[in-house]
């Protein structure tokens, strides 16, 4: 098993199990190496948008990839949880430990979270480099004017009205990466283009093949 | 998406996104059907031991299948949770998640839990028919006495000298499934034919083919 042996008190009568199958013989099984790559950026930046024509091309391509989001996740694992800076936390925690299961099963994993907080994305990374998993931070760069321009959801549209507090890039700060994998600017750049700059990373890195 | 959506309070301003790439399309691409076999059983009854077999016989078989334990998980994911009762229901809720996001990747999981709770294993078994994916409950049988001379962790005597509370079996309980998709009586059989078993429910159930 790749994952670290996390001891808690609450865990001191676990035996860690080590899987007869590992990660490197489903990846091999699969033709691809698994990793996770993580879309942050502001609410209407296009992280979804993006990420959904990088899984469209990587299936055309037969490459096993999983996507997963802040409004599904929270639908599910995370439905527990709200909008405060610990529950932010905690929801980009258990994500993280969700890529990693995923990448483990040999899946590439689109993750896409608006995920402000620096500290919380630099942990997500931790997890995955203490585990030898590659992690593309890809910032989906946009001026908040543009983002809430679009404002496919009307969030901001609330957020400015208070029916929404502490909405990231209104009452609460989007901290930006330091040194992303990559960084697409989407008022600049299509979408397609965008998800052609993805892919060419993935080769890159050598999570697939150049066919 | 072929996850339910429940809605919450806390997620109310979530928009549900619609993934272009289905679970259909990542099962035809992986030649089988996803699902995840959920083995149930007293600590020291074999379902990991089972689990580890079956996990060689279709990985050997080229299918995509995936391990998850209560030991494994306890160090990520669930490493903030202890035995209470309540902890060990969000356990198995956060790890039925996790087996829903697994399959709806594709992967046929193979869950190992004592699970020692019928209503915590049955919402398991709901949230797996809300969306459409086969849950097969596998009871791995084995009288008390036996487990308790197994003790392969050397659980059963910490929990006699009273070094463990709330221990399944000994002053917890164990509520045993009423209609379980399998039973594998591990006092009278050998691990190889219990894994059999296992992959011929697979065969039976339709999720792997009959080569």
């Amino acid at each position: 098993m790749s994952q670290s042996n996390n001891d808690k008190a609450t865990s001191e009568n676990v035996v860690w199990h080590s899987g007869e199958v590992g990660r490197t013989e489903r990846e091999a099984m699969l033709g691809q190496r698994a990793g996770t790559v993580w879309f942050t950026g502001l609410s209407g930046s296009g992280k979804s948008t993006i990420a959904v024509e990088v899984e469209r091309r990587l299936a055309t391509a037969g490459r096993l990839c999983y996507r997963l989001d802040g409004d599904n996740l929270r639908h599910g694992l995370n439905g527990d949880l709200g909008f405060t800076e610990s529950d932010r936390t905690e929801n980009i925690r258990r994500t993280g430990e969700v890529c990693r299961l995923l990448v483990d099963a040999g899946v590439i994993v689109l993750a896409s979270f608006v995920s402000p907080f620096r500290a919380d994305r630099e942990s997500v990374r931790d997890m995955h480099v203490a585990a030898g998993m590659p992690f593309l931070e890809v910032y989906v760069e946009v001026p908040i004017e543009v983002a809430e321009q679009r404002d496919p959801k009307g969030l901001y549209r609330k957020a400015r009205a208070g029916e929404i507090r502490g909405f990231t890039g209104i009452d609460q700060p989007y901290e930006s990466p330091d040194r992303p994998e990559l960084v697409l600017p989407t008022a600049s750049s299509s979408v397609e283009a965008s998800a052609e700059s993805v892919v060419e990373l993935l080769r890159v890195q050598g999570l697939i093949g150049s066919a």
